[in-house]
């Protein structure tokens, strides 16, 4: 007998899944280019160069019994150095080689992150608008995702809300700063404030409560905005890295899991996430990426485009009268749905080949996503489509 | 709080590691070169050439977004055709791609279809001797690792405890033929009784009993001996394979679940398998990686050395007289220690720079371990050490 529960879960679709199908299915009719197609957060800029040659140098000078070989399961020592090196760079925190523990992506960090500090039954914080996955990642620990109601207004926190959900069984809170869906970076301000109130709440209930910070989108982030490091501001935060987005990797499933050496438990967690490694199955990532990827800590794919794409849809969406927050990072908006369910805006944006995501499976009903890691023409292209969607709401 | 789970696992030391680093260290004393290193199984010969002209290849060719883009959860569906038509051309049964999941390596494939076909609570039996790490694998999904114990005069099956030891509440057995330890295959008979009482006793409970056909090991397999395809016997076979051995990539951390298409539920349990994914965080292996071993699917390193160094050793060591099972194939032989205690013999060992890891960690204690997975010079080199060995108990 198959096992239930799993087998029931193949019947509940993914929206955005969906979405992204039926878009395909609308390309092929009209040219797959003509198709605005907004569902996925699939990077749209390549790799740089540097990598697929870093790759080919490896290739060429190592010994391949080393080169393919087994690493250790922490990940591959001076792999882990050189991260570590990246961190006390950029952070100024005195990060060492047992703060870092290797990852399959940033989901692979957070199914070892969240097993070492988060016990059965306990239960783990995250704010909405919050990436739908999240529910599998976390439930499937055996502790359970709670989802603070979002502040509307500003995608930042809703502390009244956070304030009353922390009880005694809340062993982490799971942030995402620059976040999906909303693009939001969370200010100085509001990790503090955060900060704060964790620390005090840590001594009330009298243990830990860690800050697990999922940071793929950490290097999109536009000019000017406010965007702090989190590590600097609360001892126990432990980073789920990523390189999907920054270099354009997502297929090659590569990450890390980064405790703060002001964690005092920081070498214990990384050591145990090798224990729960052996548990679930992945014990390292690709040593030929993980090596090469060593090479790319201070590069980046071409970011720029996601710049130029949320402003040209922030300026058009205001202008049609959307309310909408402006991204500070990522290649995601989250305006306002100019009706009430915003399942039915997006099913009527179809009607323009515009494949939107309706909010309510990212904790945000009436809201919808905008996925813009597309080419710029592209966006270009779409904008009269938005003023057509509008036009049905009287807006132009 | 840490969980504590975890970290408990972090002071229960493995014996082959702690043998493992042993032997490195003595080796900085002595030269490695010197140090007779049998402790671990790390392929000792390259991958074949071509595999980084293939990985070249795809860099020069490909479009980076595709290559290194996210593939379907299942794994990229090309590779999944072309391991469905590798297996069907080599067994003889209609694989396609509904058959295959891609995942990191054998662990991987364990942690899925394991979680896929055994409800929590319920029992996996495996034979020993066997591969320590399945109490990991197997308890970590909740369902419970039962060991039959050894047929220690052929390494086959014992069975007279297996037909004791199955019950209601057994959901599925685990093999892994060639094995490790012992070196030893199941012959058909083996596998055809096996089969008989499984499908027997599933009758008799009313559910499914599967097969999970840990084959690493599959493409090691020496002159002449008889290596049944287990698929061909039992139709809810599910094979976790792993190129890390046939194709010296341990590192690379690539394999694929298998279940048979005579598997009546064959497809579901591979669309579970991308569910369970987003639960364990491993969405997926490497883009680069599986386009890769899709072009390596009829290619092997040169094997031919694992039975030259396992002729070797099997000759001298039954000239001195050890009770010794010849293996059929891996890198793996399984002789009876020269005293009750193979801990006490193990230890005696490397006082002749011999590093061995004594049987009770695969549930066969007065047994070890010679894992030849070394240079043929060392192999030769080592006989005089194990004659030394052999001196201390009246043996030359």
């Amino acid at each position: 007998m198959v096992v239930e529960k799993f087998r029931q879960m193949l019947s509940n679709k993914s929206v955005i899944r969906e979405i992204s199908v039926a878009a395909v299915a609308r390309g092929k009719e009209i040219g797959y280019d003509n198709m605005f197609d907004y569902s996925l957060g699939n990077p749209s800029v390549p790799v740089p160069d540097r990598f697929n040659e870093v790759v080919k140098q490896l290739l060429d000078t190592m010994d391949p019994l080393t080169l393919h070989g087994y690493s250790e399961s922490h990940g591959i020592a001076e792999v882990r150095d050189k991260v570590a090196e990246s961190l006390e760079k950029r952070f100024g925190l005195p990060y060492k080689r047992d703060n870092i523990f290797m990852t399959s992506g940033a989901a692979g960090a957070m199914a070892h992150a969240v097993r070492a500090v988060c016990n059965i039954g306990s239960e783990v914080l995250t704010f909405a608008p919050y990436f739908p996955e999240y529910n599998h990642y976390i439930n499937e620990t055996g502790a359970v995702l709670k989802v603070v109601p979002a502040d509307t207004t500003s995608f930042q926190i809703n502390f009244e809300e956070f304030e009353k959900m922390l009880n005694p069984k809340t062993e982490a809170v799971l942030i995402n700063t620059p976040n999906n869906p909303s693009g939001i970076v969370y200010s100085t301000e509001t990790i503090k404030k955060m900060s704060d109130i964790l620390t005090k709440k840590s001594e009330e209930f009298g243990h830990e409560i860690y800050i697990i910070s999922d940071e793929p989108y950490r290097e999109i982030v536009f000019t000017g905005v406010d965007a702090p490091v989190v590590s600097q501001f609360y001892d126990n935060t432990i980073i789920c890295y990523s390189f999907s987005k920054s270099l354009s990797l997502p297929g090659e499933r590569i990450g890390y899991v980064a405790v703060s050496p002001n964690c005092k438990d920081a070498e214990t967690i990384i050591h145990m996430c090798t224990q729960i490694s052996r548990g679930i199955g992945h014990n390292c990532p690709s040593s030929l990426i993980q090596l090469a990827v060593a090479e790319m800590l201070y590069d980046t794919a071409d970011l720029s485009v996601y710049e130029t794409n949320m402003n040209l849809l922030y300026d058009e969406l205001t202008r049609l009268g959307f309310e909408v927050v402006k991204p500070g990072g990522t290649f995601y908006i989250f305006p306002k749905a100019l009706e009430e369910d915003a399942n039915e805006f997006c099913k009527k944006a179809l009607k323009y080949d515009l494949a939107l995501v309706p909010g309510d499976s990212f904790g945000c009903p009436g809201f919808f996503r905008i996925a813009y890691c597309v080419k710029t023409d592209k966006v270009e292209r779409s904008l009269e489509a938005f003023r057509k969607l509008a036009k049905e709401y009287g807006r132009q």
